[in-house]
């Protein structure tokens, strides 16, 4: 009997008999092999000597699937890797579930496990354990990805908020609005003379060469949905105290830059994937921009601002280029949909 | 200025600014209170006390939402924790990923929400991270949701398909391919006769009281997709021997039956959401049945079959109500999607 193979996912892919298993030695074993994932176990057993151990969460609907300097998976890998970064975790493991819509093509789900399992190897954490759900043609756009991770917290690693005082300084690894502004423009078709490009990385191994060199870093999070502005909103809301930042100090590529100017997008409001904000202590501050530079994600690093004293409701402050003040603002979210 | 509320979901609810920072305190956080998830961090910090971590996951893309006896958001729970539990571990944490299309109603998600919060109170697991994106109206059929979840080993919980010998025998904890009629059934707007009701239900209290009281549990999988037919095929494989149950012990719902002759469904190929198939040493096998059936959840539990030597390929066979033998296949997937 002659079996021709799907070139197409099929709504059996995700039924649970013969096909679905097929599926997933064939292409989701075959390329992110492991002990613990080769078991196919509902669930993954880990062996973990840590009391700490953290949990994250992400689904990844970002549109288009493809786009200069990344794609869904590698997204799907890093974003969830800076999640347990910025917490003070070295990432152990992942889970990855897919939804994918019948008709999408085999040729590009192996990219995209491609691409994941490059990330995964390039991150030092490996998928143990998943899940493939289809549904019909039209009822998801293409393809949705979700990945939780589990991280353990590293052994010198004490990040919270209530350590933040007065005096700290704002530190950002690199240029801002790279990944929204990539993916914005590649979404619309937009065709510009420069080039843009995500910034999309894991950055697991920059904050561990943070927290292992220093004790001055206080507190990490990655400005991802939101960008700059709604995580400096975060932590000045949760910390009751101001912060201003001067705009001359934070990195932006130029193209970018552009980007944003063309269709009315302010930076600060726009999506990294590959950045880092840390408050640190002063007296830590230059060593801490140090690190940074001389990390492979960190060259463009930059103390952007600090934390100072308020007997008023906290706010954000940013000293602009022409040496006004402006009120940073939480984004209300409204500019960027399926960027992540 | 006069705020108006929103009664359905918009783009800006997933942007990671204001309108998603208050959907998530407001709708989110107010529903699935706890001191984990309060805290908001991208990563939910766990202090466990276990070197052996089981990790999870799941997305639930069933249609329609709402149906007899559970609804997605409690789908979501107890299928995470199902798979936990037949690990031989304890669930002790979910994320919670949901992505939404807009217009989706408010009063929806919170119907769903309160859902996923009583689930997670009857089956003893806190909700501690979680994420929320919207796509377009179109871009996803209504709303998807992801559980990723943790367990912990107990302490006496040995199992693996190596522990499976000749001898053991098969257990049920009720009858079976309830889930999947009911949905099949509501999602095409069927009206029977009969009441049919889906057996969805969180399965860590009664794997957890077997394994404390006896040792002779070997293995356990709840049999989801695929079904009972599934589960068995796939510890066919697992252990290269052959398996034979008995169709007149497998327990089965009349009203249940008679819609899957009706529509022609093989019971043993649909969906379960509440059971679970152990394998257990002969000796134990009359302790194990004798604690389900005490169990809420384990009243209709059945002794259906054992693990047989072979010395060619391993099949499942089963004998049927009229005395005859036929192979139990792998189903091939075709049947039911969007069951889960």
């Amino acid at each position: 009997m002659k079996t021709t193979k799907n070139d197409k996912i099929l709504l059996a892919h995700g039924g649970g008999g013969r096909l679905m298993h097929e599926l997933i030695s064939d292409h989701i074993v075959a390329r992110l092999n492991n002990n613990i994932l080769a078991e196919l176990n509902d669930s993954a057993k880990l062996d973990i000597k840590s009391d700490s151990i953290y949990l994250t969460t992400d689904s990844y609907v970002v549109k288009p699937l493809f786009f200069n300097g990344g794609d869904i998976g590698k997204l799907a890998v890093c974003g969830t890797v800076n999640d347990l970064a910025v917490a003070g975790a070295k990432p152990i493991a992942l889970s990855l579930a897919i939804i994918v819509e019948t008709g999408f093509k085999f040729e590009l789900l192996d990219k995209i496990l491609d691409s994941i399992s490059q990330a995964a190897k390039a991150n030092n954490v490996n998928v143990v354990t998943g899940d493939f759900k289809t549904v019909e043609s039209g009822a998801a756009d293409k393809i949705f990805i979700n990945t939780s991770g589990i991280g353990i917290r590293l052994a010198n690693a004490d990040l919270g908020l209530s350590r933040i005082t007065a005096g700290d300084k704002i530190i950002i690894n690199g240029t801002i609005g790279d990944h929204g502004m990539t993916v914005i423009c590649q979404r619309d078709g937009i065709e510009l003379d420069m080039q843009l490009k995500s910034d999309c990385a894991g950055l697991s191994s920059l904050t561990c060469e943070l927290l292992e060199n220093t004790d001055g870093v206080k507190f990490m999070r990655d400005p991802t949905r939101g960008g700059l502005a709604a995580t400096v909103n975060e932590i000045c809301k949760g910390i009751g105290l101001n912060i201003r930042i001067r705009e001359r100090d934070i990195p932006v590529n130029q193209s970018t830059q552009a980007a944003a100017d063309i269709f009315g997008f302010d930076l600060l409001t726009v999506a990294n994937e590959g950045k880092v904000v840390a408050v640190v202590s002063a007296e830590s501050a230059d060593t801490c921009l140090n690190i940074c530079r001389n990390h492979p994600l960190g060259k463009k690093a930059s103390i952007i601002g600090e934390v100072i004293d308020t007997d008023e409701q906290a706010i954000v402050e940013i000293e602009t280029q022409i040496g006004g003040t402006r009120i940073v603002q939480m984004p209300s979210g409204h500019q960027l949909p399926r960027i992540c």
